[in-house]
């Protein structure tokens, strides 16, 4: 795969083209820490918005989403779709109005999704989707049986055609503005995990598996 | 405003239709803890999926986003857009693959967005953009000058069509695996803020506002 993304006119960064880049690295890095991707495409009755979970695999992106799902047989011919997945780093609080901003970083892409049919192709997406959100938790649970297989849809689209764009760092005021008697910095944010809370229906107490203890984001 | 969303065929919740509820009151709450939407529109050469921050102002959601400005002009007529926002709350362990889930509360809307224009109701939008990242922001900065307010570019949708999905609690395994000697729950999930950090640039040492120390999410 090359380590540039495709630039076209859809991928190609507008306004603050300095925070942007089409550098795979980026991109995928951005990719694997995310847990959720707003997918979007035409219903055929205008565009929808639905959050899918995801993992990457290589150059490819697995999707998988119940949100999704009233529309994936429509995916059977494959479908032009655009994903954003998004990370918040902070609040940028400028001196003035005009110059708050919010530090992130996201990757928007393009490309054609189809559905994933092979049944090995299907497994080694479902391990990479459980594998995504906890890594180590695929071999810690019961894998799914030929029904449930065959129950769920995973949609794969090849990471091509995408963009990068971060802002990182304090506010940017204007020159004029810097000597204004007003609080200027970043207030940071993170997605953060709590302690495992147990199934009250667990039949008894057992040890949260180390693999959970130590999870963090 | 109706306290019920309009129900289409594009709003109605497809997959596990007991997760979803088309009540306006839910939806504030979600858009009113959320910090970013992921809107997407057709640009005339495919869909694009882009962040935006924004604002809810009783049932109009006003929208500001860089990415999008490259695009904006194309919506000085209205244009079809799909707003998703997202809050995660947890990763769901089941004892199955199959039955893993997330934990989340989200919005799908979709309407016409149109340029905000007049001065009047941009200050507004303005005011609501600031207040909704940080409350009380916009009585401690600069508020936009003539030159601020022509160069930002703000969109309206009206909040109408749009339905609203939960998923709450424990896992749900099937009752033949629930005897399964996997561990299962809910690893909680939370956008935190951590403590505000002084742009290095503030011309003098100066106390973070209170508004600001007592900032969470």
């Amino acid at each position: 795969m090359s380590a540039t993304l495709k630039k076209t006119k859809k991928s190609t960064i507008g306004r603050h083209p300095e925070r942007g880049s089409y550098d795979r690295a980026a991109a995928h890095a951005i990719l694997d820490e995310g847990l959720v991707a707003h997918v979007g495409f035409d219903t055929g009755d205008g565009v929808i918005v639905v959050p899918m979970t995801y993992a990457r695999l290589g150059d490819e992106i697995v999707l998988h989403g119940a949100a999704a799902s009233r529309w994936l047989s429509s995916f059977a011919e494959g479908r032009d779709i655009s994903i954003c997945v998004t990370l918040l780093d902070g609040l940028v609080l400028a001196r003035s109005a005009f110059s708050h901003s919010m530090n992130y970083r996201s990757v928007v892409a393009f490309g054609r999704a189809v559905l994933v049919e092979d049944d090995e192709r299907k497994g080694v997406a479902f391990h990479a989707l459980l594998d995504h959100l906890v890594p180590g938790r695929w071999e810690d649970c019961r894998q799914p049986n030929r029904k449930e297989i065959d129950a769920t849809t995973v949609l794969s689209m090849r990471l091509d055609e995408a963009s990068v764009k971060v802002r990182s760092g304090p506010p940017k005021d204007a020159a004029k503005d810097m000597q204004l008697d007003y609080w200027a910095g970043v207030i940071p944010l993170a997605l953060q995990a709590g302690s495992a809370i147990a199934d009250p229906d667990m039949p008894d107490a057992r040890a949260v598996p180390a693999y959970l203890a130590s999870y963090t984001r």
